[in-house]
């Protein structure tokens, strides 16, 4: 079987230099993706056709980042029962806040997982522990990835000891 | 010519004890309308073309109701260049914050008219300045209407001055 | 019969560059319109007297921008019953909800259609909108926006696919 | 010379419940006052003719109160050069915020005095503190509710020490 | 090949009456699940011996509600590589912005996938969106849960078309 | 009769460059004042002193300036029974809301007369309102400012007028 | 050596419902305490005075309970190098936010150990954390009290346990 | 007796920064301390071990700072009867909001001890006067800190009447 491909959708241009981060991180599990720019507003049937068509076209989950009055996430969300995952954009009000309630807080039966603003990375991440429910290969480099962070934050340690003598 | 009708939309029929205020305000003042329950994420086809027709159907304006990550109004608007006349509802979120803006922070090119939180009223009243732009019997009304606002504050005046001397 | 103004009101010259892009969307349009400067508080009364001859004066729509306390698109709506577009301007508190509150939650019977903050592009939109209820070459051009908004992002979408083999 | 009058002006009769608190306070003190409903959109006309005569009709201070986006106090501030306080009144959009900041967020040269959400008592204070900076009789009587304010903690003291022997 | 079972866990009791909604949907659609109680502060080793055997006790989604510093969700994630969907719940402060934040901020590398406040059903939706990437009669099962609600809302508007000639 | 002096005070001198404008705006129309950095918590006794002290030393209103936990106009206010003003200073968390609450929130019988986010400028109007209920010298001054800044509004309009044929 | 006493302080009668919660606490494990109401700002000599005196007195630490501007803790803080444990007390604006930031944002050199809003029992709880540190028999009671929490919340696993088949 | 020790955590290196200023706070009062990165979430076994050792290993009171969803101060709560002093750090949503919320509004029976928004210095300061409890030594410095805060503003001040004569 071929492995369920993610679609990382973003509702203008403006949002890619964060969006990036989740396409860089689906590339380094080697996770098939495909990214695009897509509206909620100003493309909105090519946004519903898109989702609708999602599942039977391979993809496993979506990820939907927007900003403002973040519907993108929401319209996907309502064409099709494949997993959504939301990315609220800083840059609107109060600090995106307005994008994180206009992504989380979804009518009953039509949930989008929100992640935390800007929150792109964690946004592919949330994607490939979906995938990897039923691949195994996949949930492997999920917890090498959990050790990476473990050394990660120890070397940071290390380093601080060095430092702290100084202070 | 036909007068130009309203439409009012609302998502949920838990919204109707707020926006049949709209409706009650639009009878008042003769101005045809039609409301009816659509919901973005639900039926999301019957709303798409239900604002695409909108126009050649003889509305004028567009009301819509909505709570919570409310995109109504917004789907409305991505599909009509008729004015579209945005209610966030209470009921959420902070007090109806995400409401707000979820209808309020539209992207360019797309506005919703937001009025107050729970302003059934106020939509109407926005939904009726709009069509009496062309309308002189309409804006008439609208100006008698002012008047009455202003009587009947000076009746409660009048009603303090009685009730103040007993404080 | 003369094509309806619409007129854009700042309480401040600071406002200026923002609500710049209000007129510049109304110039490209070929909608007439004035643009000044009135003050809810500093020019009170010469507000109150523009609002309340506005359409005698030729004018369809008024757009006011205000930041923080901002009574000015309130205080257009106490004068004229002609439909008053709110922009509340960001830079006073909270990130600009002072001036979205202040604009949005207005009494029962004088609605403010309110934008998104800083939404002067989009107030100009509305204003449009809102005319071309009764102006059918004005909804022609409206709807022909919408088609161009559409190809912006199918090239954005295209530019897109390109840079993506290189993330 | 005859005692300079507080005027305590609400937007709807509907804010009496707790404005009444204003007039209880200012009766209780002997400081002549005068209560009206005048609304800033409404009776825009009339409450900017209350406020240029204020000085002139005898009043020291102008104690507005208002809720939502509460334009009254700020109405009033532009029509005259008395202090004008401002009570925002709970009831709107989160928990009062909106009439908070509608009241308090004034621009250069045009403050409000704002006091805390539903203060209407505090109002009174603060319009008797600023009668009395020129007035030694009610000054004195301020100093006195200092130390009836004192006294009633110093009651509640002593019923709690009573209290606290049978958690 | 055993159905994925989905963990429901709650950080106490009285989350229960919300919480019930996930356990009520799932058992709707015969998704296995547990309920229990754990809480990340009180029984922090065992919600930690949870998550890290919940893949290979056979659950493909963990669902966390709590409230206030809702760490719940965020404990869980620490711990295993399997979706966690997180509720937060009202009742701390702000209406539940607290829990809503302190679900949703999560750090790099460890999403929490998060639904709206007290959205229990949604949660519930999502787990079984989260099987049904890979369980293609659940995912009917979703497909046809779409049209039912399309159905609902239908039938509401019939019903309203009928109450609202008598408004 | 001695003029009435206005205090300026300050908690840090991190706030002077804000609270500056309220002493050049006192300076510029002549009304007599005092400067000085007291701290509700490091200089607790002193402040107290200076409060209790204020009204036999001349003073007739008292301004107050702080920030975050804003506590210094309260620990004034309840010190003197002269009118205070409270500016809540930016520059703690959520952009000011911290000493905006802070200030205004007063319990009953203590007010804070509070201005603006940083509004030094609206603080030393304020005090000089307060003096001119019974300084009537001051009051024409207060009256010409208005003047001035209508004019100066004008001006804006004008320029705006020429600029404005160039967009 | 005589035990410490803990202080626990609220600034008005109507926080008692809420703040008894700390003393029953405090009872429950055997540590000494007073009970006392004095206000930062009606009381403010008493207040400072109890605080400069509290370590002479034979306290380990001071819990102060406030609401709305709450400076009480504040005030204690100014006044004594004792730690002070701020409650934030629900009801004034915001649902607390107002009590929340007027407590926990005090300025460098000058901390109040904020626990969370109406948090009564976890004063208690942090007063005597803070006593154990030199009290080895108090901080046995503590971790006891920790199995306590722990077998209460697998009690009511095992009532949910029991529950959940009849869902 | 041995000195009791401080421990100084963070969450991540990138909060270095501020944190560095509670550990030269702490080296400016001689009070041994260590500081290290643990994170709740990476390195959850290494920070639990930490937290129940901590007492048994000479520490009298822990810091921890976070950020975002900030759990870690909650985490080491839950491990440990030691007084844990949270230090909510800005940088996440809503100027730090988040990190605030997700610190102070622990559950019952389990508190942080929560300062100020990046109040690293004011942890350091509570730190001590939590050891100054039973350290005599510490508290008299403590004092002297008070003293030195003093002297300081007086400095200040005088600085000012020289500089305010140039307004």
């Amino acid at each position: 079987m071929d492995k369920k491909k993610v679609a990382v959708i973003m509702g203008s241009d403006s949002d890619w230099p964060v969006v990036k981060g989740a396409c860089q991180t689906l590339k380094k599990y080697d996770v098939p993706f495909e990214a695009h720019i897509l509206s909620a507003h100003r493309t909105a049937e090519a946004a519903s056709a898109f989702a609708k068509a999602a599942r039977d076209n391979g993809f496993g989950a979506i990820i939907c980042a927007a900003g403002m009055a973040a519907h993108l996430a929401g319209a996907f969300a309502a064409n099709t029962t494949l997993p959504v995952i939301g990315i609220p954009m800083k840059g609107g009000a109060l600090d995106g806040l307005d994008a994180l309630l206009a992504t989380v807080q979804m009518p009953s039966g039509l949930p989008v997982a929100t992640v935390a603003l800007n929150g792109a990375k964690n946004a592919a991440f949330l994607a490939m522990q979906i995938l990897a429910v039923s691949d195994e290969e996949l949930a492997a480099k999920l917890a090498e990835h959990r050790e990476e962070m473990k050394s990660a934050i120890e070397k940071k340690e290390a380093a601080l000891q060095a430092e702290i003598s100084e202070i």
